[in-house]
């Protein structure tokens, strides 16, 4: 059996670690949320907080996103007829299926968790991430690399587009997301290869 | 006249301190780069460090990069036959035009100075208010509100685009930006009403 620090059995995990920062961003805000009283809401020691968020705490917040943003992963064409633009376009469209029409409670709640320029400042390298998926993916239908202008731009367009029909979506949900989204991208078809 | 700690002179200036900041990330690396040493070599106190970059050392950086990204500001057009979308774009390409056809210091030696990321974790906020100004052109051409799905979406499609042409601009730079941002944009015109 493998030894713990002070005998404490390992009762926690990301989720539930995730899941404690969560409850005190709702109590008292993100920055008054500290290490100390989120890993004590966990039950674990202090030192144990970085082992499940490395990257502080807006890791909790992401925990919650990062399946959405991961799930951002273009499917080749099957038919042989590649419209590497469309493919991209109906990946995010998928991404954001499982939201159904509810607002994920960590984006419904971001304003008062006082965590929207958190998100701002923590998304943009997972936001880069799903770009390059998307670039690599035309790169490959188009025959050039993911850094040539075509691939770079469109995957960032699409990005961009997504990121806010999702904002626009957040205010209302009236309606599936993955409807909102696939109407907000819809024109970027427009930069599918002739 | 005013009275100034330590009697010492006012001699530096943000700009000043910036070039100082970016001179010493050159040398030694973003994060290497002590508040000590920068102060020094600008010549002024520790303590007038965040009096000139309140946010940091990524603040140096961004003294370069703020002027473009304020300089996006799209014109109403003067015909009364409104195209916010290509008002939008024109506004973008024009941001970028008094690069011509070299990239900007702090883009080019981005990876010398380990800044990629750092970049990448501050943008976010400052691109988010270009989009912010994106879109209230287009709402009020359009007579919506900022927040509506097509300005929202339109916006930052028009920014992930830019960001993603001027990426894939920087490797090369073979022509001016302005011309690859426009021809990375022009499909976007596919959102302008009907």
């Amino acid at each position: 059996m493998e030894k713990r620090g002070r005998g404490r059995p390992k009762v926690s995990s990301v989720g539930t670690m995730s899941e404690a920062a969560v409850e005190l961003f709702l109590e008292v805000g993100f920055e008054e949320a500290s290490i100390d009283d989120i890993a004590a809401r966990a039950g674990v020691s202090r030192g144990s907080f970085f082992t499940y968020l490395p990257g502080g705490k807006a890791d909790a917040l992401w925990h919650y996103l990062e399946p959405t943003i991961e799930a951002v992963e273009p499917k080749a064409a099957e038919s042989g007829a590649r419209k590497p633009v469309r493919e991209c376009i109906e990946a995010v469209v998928q991404a954001v299926e499982p939201w159904g029409d509810s607002v994920p409670q960590i984006l419904r709640d971001a304003e008062l968790m006082h965590v929207e320029e958190v998100l701002q400042n923590t998304g943009g390298k997972r936001f880069e991430e799903a770009a390059e998926r998307l670039a690599v993916h035309i790169a490959l239908a188009e025959d050039s690399l993911p850094e040539s202008p075509r691939p770079a731009t469109i995957s960032r367009a699409i990005v961009g587009a997504a990121l806010g029909s999702i904002r626009a979506w957040m205010q209302h949900a009236s309606e599936p997301a993955a409807d909102a989204v696939r109407r907000g991208l819809e024109p970027l078809v427009a930069y599918e290869a002739k």
